[in-house]
C-alpha cells in the first residue's frame, strides 16, 4: 500500500491532529473525546448542528465545520460509526440551549450509534433528533426512499439546516427545513477504480480495466450494475436519467447539482461530466441555480463521482443562498 | 486509461464548458479565444492579474478566478503552455486601465510564451509584466533561485499579488509585492504514484510498489533521490529539512503553509503530513500564521504532495489577510 501514514494505530489521530494544526483558529478538539472536533463560536440559543460518520470519507466530515455550517462532529474509526460516547459528546459541544440536529448518510451502523447518542443527551436533558440522509438513488427505489444510503448529497442538506439553525428557527423548523431537503436529494455514483483502506491494504472492491460499476456506494457496496467503460456523454446521459425520474415528480424546476469526486478522480473528468449533466438538465427544462464541482465525500483514493440535484423550494432557495464558510466548502452568493 | 472523457480532440473544449455551466454567474469565456476565461466583475484602474499555464493541473489555474484574485487565465493544451495569442487575450481580458501582471509557473514554454504575449500586449499599448513563480527547491539551488520551477507556491503568490491589486496599488507596487512573495516562498513535492496523460494513456513516471521519487516535478520531471517508502514522520522530516535551509536565512519566523495534494492523495494523509509540518516548524520557533490543506495544483491522478512555505513580512501578512474567493480557494480571516 502506497500511503504515507505513520501507523495504522495512530492514523485518526494523526490526521485530526494535523487538521486542529491546520484549523485551530477557528475549531478544537474535545478534551473529554478525541475524536469529537467542534467550531469554537457558539450563539446562545441557536440550534446546534452535529455532522458525523466514519472516517475515510475526508475532508467530510470535519471539513464542514464553520460559519452557518456545522458546529461539532462525532468522527468514527475507518469506515465504523463513531460510538454512541462520542455522538453525545459531540451533541453536547454543539448545544448552544435550542436543541440539536444531527445530520449523517444513512447506514445502519450510524444510525444505531446517533439513535443511542440522542437518547444519551435527553437524559442529560439535551433535546436532540437525528435526521439521517437518503440521497443515493442506486440503493433503495422510491417506494424506500427512505432506506437509501446517504452520499454526497448530505453536503446541500446540512448546508440548508445550518442556514435554518443559523437564521435562529427553533429546533421544529430546522427540522422540517431538514425533511424538506432530504426529500427532494437524489444522487447516483459510479465507481472506476478502488480505493484502499490504510488499515489493512485491501482495496474496497475489484473491477477489470474496462469496467465500471455503476451506482457503487462510497464504501465500494455493490452497484446496479456492472458495465463497460463507456464515454462521458454515454456514461452522464444513463446517470441523469435515474436523477430524472425523481426529478421529474416535482413541480418546481429549480435545482442545484453537485459533481462529486471520491478521491481520485480529475477535475478534468468532473468538469467533463458537469458539462454533460448541465445540458442535460437544461434540456428538460430544470434551471441549474448553482452547481458545485469538488471532491467533498470520497473514499480514499478511489476513482468515481457521483451526480446529486436537489429540486428547490422557495424556502430551500434561501438556505441555499446564505453565506457558508467552512475549510472545504464555501458559498458566497456574489463575489 | 480510466478516465471519463468524451475525446481526446475535445477534452479542454468539454472541460472548460463544464467549468463556465458551474460558474457562469462569476466567470465567461472569451469569445475572441475559448482558451481564455475571465471574470466578469472589472474595476477601472485597479492593475489586471492573469495567470494561466498548461490544462492538467486542474483546479489550477481557472480555478482562481474570483474576488481579490485572478482576473484572467490563459490556457493552454494539456501539459503545454498557452500560445502568445491566448496569453495576449486573456491579458486584454483582465486589463482595467492600470497595467496587468502575468502570474505563472516558471517553465521554458510558459516563460517563452508569456513574455512573446506580453510583447504583443505592449503593441496594443497595455502595459504588461510577467512574474514566473519559482518555490520548487528540489529544481534548483539557492544561488539559482530564478531558475526554480514553480509548483503549488503560485496558490499564495498570485493571492498576494491580487490582493495588492485590490488594495489599489500600481503596476510597479503589485509587482515589488510580487517578487518579494516569490522571494520568500518554498516548495518540496514527493511522487508517489503517476498520473495518466489523457491524451495517449500514459503514465508520466514510473516508480516500483515500495519507492518514492523525492523532489519529483508537477510533470513528472525527476526529483533529487529516488528512495524507499518512508514513513509520514520521516519523510515529512527530510522536506522540511530542505525548507529549513532556506526558512533560516530569513530574521522574519512568521510564515503560511500548503500541504498540496497532486491528485490521488488522500485528505487522511495530507493532514498527517500537515501534523508532522506544524511540529517541525514550531520547534525552529516559526509561527505558523495559517495553513491551506487540499489538492490545487495537480497532476491528473498523480499521488504524492508539495509542502509549501513563506516567509511573511509585514506587507506580505496583509496581503495575505485580505478576503479572497475563487471556485477552489477562499480566504476569510475569521469566520
Amino acid at each position: 500500500m502506497k500511503k504515507i501514514l505513520n501507523s495504522k494505530e495512530t492514523l485518526i489521530e494523526d490526521m485530526l491532529t494535523g487538521f486542529i494544526a491546520a484549523e485551530g483558529k477557528r475549531v478544537a478538539q474535545s478534551s473529554e473525546n478525541s475524536q469529537v472536533l467542534f467550531r469554537k463560536k457558539k450563539k446562545a440559543g441557536k440550534v446546534g448542528i452535529v455532522s458525523g460518520g466514519g472516517s475515510g470519507h475526508e475532508p467530510l466530515f470535519f471539513g464542514l465545520l464553520g460559519k452557518n455550517m456545522v458546529d461539532a462532529v462525532a468522527i468514527g474509526n475507518f469506515f465504523a460509526a463513531p460510538t454512541p460516547g462520542t455522538v453525545l459528546e459531540a451533541i453536547k459541544q454543539a448545544d448552544q440551549g435550542a436543541g440539536v440536529i444531527c445530520l449523517f448518510g444513512n447506514y445502519a451502523g450510524d444510525v444505531l450509534n446517533f439513535d443511542m447518542g440522542v437518547e444519551l443527551a435527553e437524559m442529560e436533558d439535551i433535546k436532540a433528533y437525528n435526521l439521517p440522509i437518503t440521497d443515493d438513488v442506486a440503493s433503495a427505489g422510491k417506494e424506500e426512499q427512505g432506506e437509501r444510503r446517504g452520499i454526497a448529497g448530505d453536503l446541500f442538506v446540512i448546508k440548508e439546516v445550518a442556514a435554518a439553525a443559523a437564521q435562529g428557527r427553533s429546533l421544529e423548523e430546522c427540522l422540517r427545513v431538514g425533511e424538506s431537503a432530504n426529500q427532494r436529494i437524489f444522487s447516483i455514483g459510479v465507481g472506476i477504480s478502488p480505493g484502499t483502506n490504510p488499515i489493512n491494504g485491501q482495496k474496497n472492491f475489484e473491477l477489470a480495466d474496462d469496467e465500471i460499476e455503476f451506482g457503487l456506494g462510497i464504501h465500494g457496496e455493490p452497484g446496479i450494475e456492472r458495465m463497460k467503460m463507456l464515454d462521458a456523454k454515454s456514461l452522464v446521459q444513463r446517470m441523469v436519467d435515474k436523477l430524472l425520474i425523481e426529478l421529474m415528480l416535482f413541480e418546481e424546476k429549480e435545482v442545484v447539482v453537485c459533481i462529486n469526486g471520491l478521491g481520485a478522480t480529475t477535475h478534468l473528468e468532473l468538469y467533463t461530466v458537469n458539462h454533460e449533466v448541465d445540458k442535460l438538465l437544461r434540456e428538460k427544462n430544470f434551471n441549474v441555480y448553482d452547481t458545485v464541482v469538488g471532491s467533498i465525500c470520497t473514499t480514499q483514493e478511489m476513482a468515481g463521482f457521483s451526480i446529486t440535484a436537489q429540486v428547490l423550494t422557495e424556502e430551500l432557495k434561501e438556505m441555499y443562498q446564505m453565506d457558508a464558510y467552512s475549510s472545504c466548502y464555501f458559498h458566497k452568493e456574489d463575489y
